[in-house]
């Protein structure tokens, strides 16, 4: 498991680095005494500056409300020690069970937000909602990334990416390709 | 190289299936006799049915003229084979070059749409423009797939997930955790 001490302050516009791969996050959230948290793939990244990311946190879902509400979350980046518990997040809901204790969760106190951050999880991104246009019609929620930590090792992470049908693809190999790339496009 | 004939019809709500792990694509397009190729890793799925997929599709690349015009595209889904071209493609405007020429890519007619498949790709999601509202905030497209084809093997393609900087993602080991799930969690 990893503990915050292991971790260091990542430039919000380097989120892209974790985040355009696709993997599977877990979202928490906090609203009046209440926190809940969620898996969640269906998210891209939007701009790099300001760092917005776009999410479809869906009205059945317990978190829906909480963010709405608060205008905050943390995307926390799992890896695949915590396979079993990514699952069991998306198959409970937050209205009758508190996931954090159900699925033994360490959390700790975010920089910018409310939301708690999940210790165990390889990043954490602190979101403030930024544009609520498209959350009525697609229950899609623009955040700005206003604070992020990553584990300072390994350099990637083991991520998951869902296809759906209980099948996960786990991240592989990392190939380097900056010999074919352009100066102006490297960052 | 693939061909069509390798290929079958996908119903368009198993899209999510190739598109949610989060693999750079290749977007094709066509409008007025001109038409364009772009690489592209800012997607996610939206809804399952309709089946919508929202893209970030800048205004800096010429394709998005093409597409906004013609309101239609074709997102085609490459495998490591085609690294090289990849990020040829993503290197390249077609404001200044015929990119299909250039990077000896192989087309062929869409179903549904006047945009051209790359026939060395693993799939194609043929995509009408389903909502403009966000493209004049965030260059953000919301299409819906009205036609798929994937080749028919192998089962799960070896994609690539851009980290930014010149690095990739390359998609790894599937793991199937269905027992975990419970059944109408699978689809």
């Amino acid at each position: 498991m990893s503990t915050s001490s292991t971790k260091k302050q990542l430039p919000v516009d380097k989120a892209r680095r974790y985040l355009e791969p696709g993997p599977i996050v877990l979202v928490s959230s906090h609203y009046k005494g209440e926190s809940d948290v969620m898996t969640l793939g269906w998210h891209s990244i939007l701009e790099r500056s300001p760092s917005l990311v776009g999410c479809v946190i869906s009205k059945h879902n317990h978190s829906h409300d909480l963010i709405r509400q608060s205008k905050e979350c943390v995307i926390n980046l799992p890896t695949t020690e915590l396979t079993e518990k990514v699952i069991g997040i998306g198959n409970t809901t937050g209205a009758k069970t508190d996931k954090f204790s159900e699925f033994e969760l360490s959390t700790e106190s975010a920089q910018q937000v409310g939301a708690p951050l999940i210790s165990e999880c390889y990043g954490h991104f602190e979101c403030r909602l930024y544009d609520d246009a498209l959350i009525d019609r697609y229950n899609y929620f623009i955040f700005e990334i206003v604070a992020a930590r990553v584990m300072t090792e390994p350099e990637y992470p083991t991520t998951l990416h869902y296809t759906g049908d209980g099948i996960f693809m786990v991240a592989g190999e990392m190939i380097n390709r900056r010999e074919l790339f352009s100066d102006d496009m490297l960052d």
